[in-house]
Order: structure tokens, then sequence, then C-alpha cells
């Protein structure tokens, strides 16, 4: 078992949505992007993604919460929202724990081993 | 905040694999499924899924983990391999170790809330 990777990651939508839009790490790498530099253009180029691509992502999400995550400025770029900042930092809090936690079984079971976190989310996981 | 939900979920991948292929949810409820109905058929019946699309599922992550999950019977049906048992186990106990983890976190922000834990997994996650 030393050689397998564990990954955990953390989602959240809203109540009444049906859909499957989530929060989750793909917008989040977006907001931290957005964060560092202060565009959302920049945050794309910086993951290699479409600025269209980001823009949905980000549009997704926030309507599958409810809330808004980035505001334009007049001239250039974007920031976070409080709200987005909040939310952004809970989460990351919360796949932190997850991941602790996760890392705390499998040492049980398995002992001090070099299970690593995985670093990169599929497609599929935005 | 009260009308999010959260979800959690844990993935296990072998290191040298440069797929996308994971041992999660989806094959996680097929191998419950297996032990309940001893048979991949019903297992698959059980979750309103083709059998060629579970066989598919169990084989990838056979594949992607590099162990034996299930052996089928002489006769009929299907049963987990020993490795198979004890890595869903470990699976679900890291699962429910992340969930609980992630709850503190949306406790300590939110307060005791109404938080639920997502069922469903969507098609992605398999």
């Amino acid at each position: 078992m030393n050689d397998f990777y564990y990954i955990t990651r953390v989602r959240i939508k809203r109540k009444d949505d049906k859909g499957n839009e989530y929060f989750g790490r793909g917008v989040a790498d977006l907001l931290h992007g957005v964060e560092k530099y202060q565009s959302l253009n920049l945050a794309a180029q910086d993951m290699g993604m479409a600025y269209s691509k980001a823009w949905r992502i980000v549009r997704q999400a926030e309507e599958a919460l409810g809330i808004v995550l980035l505001y334009r400025m007049r001239k250039n770029g974007s920031r976070l929202t409080e709200e987005g900042k909040k939310l952004l930092n809970i989460y990351e809090e919360a796949e932190e724990a997850a991941w602790k936690a996760v890392n705390e079984v499998m040492e049980k079971y398995y002992g001090r081993t070099d299970y690593e976190r995985m670093g990169e989310s599929p497609e599929s996981e935005q």
C-alpha cells in the first residue's frame, strides 16, 4: 500500500440546488488566483485555462450558492467579495481538516508511509 | 449559510498511475452491493446501473490500484477478496473521519446548523 495516493475533496452546494454545481477545488483555485493577481484573466492564465471557462466556473458557483464571489473593478481586474473571501477560507480549512483526518486513518492501518496528498483536480471536479 | 450542503469524498489511486482512475464512492457502493447480494449483477441493478458499466468501474479500479477486488464464484455470483474487503473498510472509515472533520469546521464558523451530508455521488465521481 505504500505506492498509493489518497485524495480528499470538499464541496459545498446549496440544499435546493438540483444540479451538480459545486463550490469545489476548481473555483477555489481560481479565487486564490484572483487574490494573487487581482484579475480573473491572469488567474485563468496561471492555471492554463481559457478566460471564458474560468468565468463560467465562477458564475456557475455563484448561481449554485446564491452569493457573489467576485466583483469587477471599474477599470481592470477583479476582487473577491467579503463573502467570497470568507467562504474560500472556510473551504480551505475544511479541506485541510478532512485531509488530516484521512491521514490519521491511513497511518493507523498502514503505518507511517510516504502517502502524499494529490495536488491536481481532474477536470470533472470543478 | 443554513441552506448549504457540504460533501467530502475520499479517493485512492496509485502513485504511478497517470490516469484519472480512482477507488472512489462509485466502486465502494458497488462493493457494498456485492457484499449484500453476493452478485455484481444484483449490486448494479440495485444502483440502477447496467452490469457492463458496473464491471467496467470495478475493472478500472482494479487496474488503477493493481489489486483484485472481486472474484467470481464457480457457479453464480461474486465475492469480495480479502484485499477488497480491507480497502473498502478503510475507505469508509477514512471518509467518515473526513466528514466529521469538515463538520467541526463548519460548526465552528456557522454554529450548529442543519447541514446534511449529501448521499449521492455525481456520475463523474466514480
